[in-house]
């Protein structure tokens, strides 16, 4: 049996709270094994490039990362909100490491076409290997939402799709839980009815629920990341708020 | 024989003017062996500051870091400078991985007396065998001027410092040449004349150079930090425009 290691995103509500980021603090250092922590931090971002005077573009919910918005990403998620996490872990006696994918290239991507999009990623792979070496030293990862092409650039790249990677490359080598933490209980029947929570959910069940209508909008990646996870390896997927400790 | 390790600390304007960072990336990619980059980034973090409105002020050569500047410096030094080097050391085939103090704990610091300084870090310690384990997996360390109080705080620390910290760290299970570079050509006898290059200085000669008045201003601390490196065990420090290939 392989050890177990939990997988945790957290989006950028969490992150950009201090009253919600304490908190995650304290329950993901009482995660007992081996884990790895995946943030995002686009509001602070936005926030970051108002005060700049730098227009924040959105299509279809991803940011638009011209060369200027390329510096903001990487000094907010690299830098602010990585470093600001890692600290915080160290003081709660979690042996932090913070990583962009392209330390130790750890995830590699490409330029996402088309072009439009600007600097932003598609990832194509992580280094499983090197991440379970970190891990098996006692280190825990938290890997921020920039990968690079190994050319010589950073790319903004989606932090679910990150956690997903990760996830997968982990999965030869570990039992792996990967959990998306976010504001709502999970899947719902109905997406304002915090009580239609959907406990458990089979591919077989994905294919229904989407074929009536049930699950769309920004639940509809997030479940086929999850099942494409599963698909490669990954032993099990949580969404929704409880995830941390559940 | 121990193992060769260069420690190579490069300051603000190699870092800041593209021309020189690629010559930078390509010089230290070109190196062969272990290495570890430290790097500065002070002019970064002024202009940064500046287009956020934010004052800097300087009181003997050293940054009043506030809760705003601090917010800057661990942006622009551990995301922004940090990053662009790693991202493109990787593209010229260097496995570089980026680092502050509070990753991994490899760096701790308290917070300097008086207090006036703001979160200004002095250094206690490096972890010597954490970093020697990732050089030996074949990761060149780079290093952000930035270090941890181990009770959640990042602290702005000096990189001259952290760069001899991180040397005698490594002493013990390396034959370590720690290099400062700048752009001077090294310990000038008369600072305006570049011919005046002092090829080899003992610790007697420093005595006398300093009793003499040759050695003076920002030269002075840089020299104690190089004695005291060769006093733990660092095999040879080297100052000047040369240090990276000489």
């Amino acid at each position: 049996m392989n050890r177990k290691v939990i997988i945790l995103k957290v989006g950028g509500a969490v992150v950009e709270d201090p009253v919600a980021l304490a908190r995650l603090i304290q329950e993901f250092a009482a995660i007992e094994g081996a884990k790895v922590l995946v943030h995002g931090g686009g509001r602070s971002a936005t926030a970051m490039a108002t005060r700049l005077g730098i227009e924040t573009r959105m299509v279809d919910g991803r940011r638009i990362t011209d060369d200027e918005m390329l510096r903001v990403v990487t000094m907010v998620y690299g830098g602010l909100v990585n470093k600001t996490i890692v600290a915080q872990l160290q003081a709660a006696g979690v042996n932090a490491m913070g990583l962009t994918g392209a330390d130790a290239d750890i995830i590699r991507s490409h330029i996402r076409t088309p072009r439009s999009w600007g600097w932003v990623g598609d990832v194509d792979s992580a280094d499983g290997d090197r991440l379970a070496t970190l891990i098996r030293e006692g280190i825990v990862p938290v890997i921020a939402p920039l990968t690079h092409d190994g050319q010589g650039h950073i790319l903004n790249t989606n932090a679910d799709t990150m956690a997903q990677t990760v996830a997968c490359a982990l999965a030869p080598q570990f039992q792996v839980s990967l959990r998306y933490h976010f504001e709502k209980r999970g899947v719902l029947c109905n997406p304002d009815d915090p009580e239609s929570l959907i406990p458990r959910i089979t591919e077989a069940d994905f294919g229904r629920l989407q074929a009536e209508g049930i699950v769309s909008g920004g639940m509809l990646p997030k479940l086929q990341n999850a099942f494409e996870a599963i698909r490669q390896g990954v032993s099990e997927v949580k969404i929704g708020e409880t995830s941390i400790t559940a």
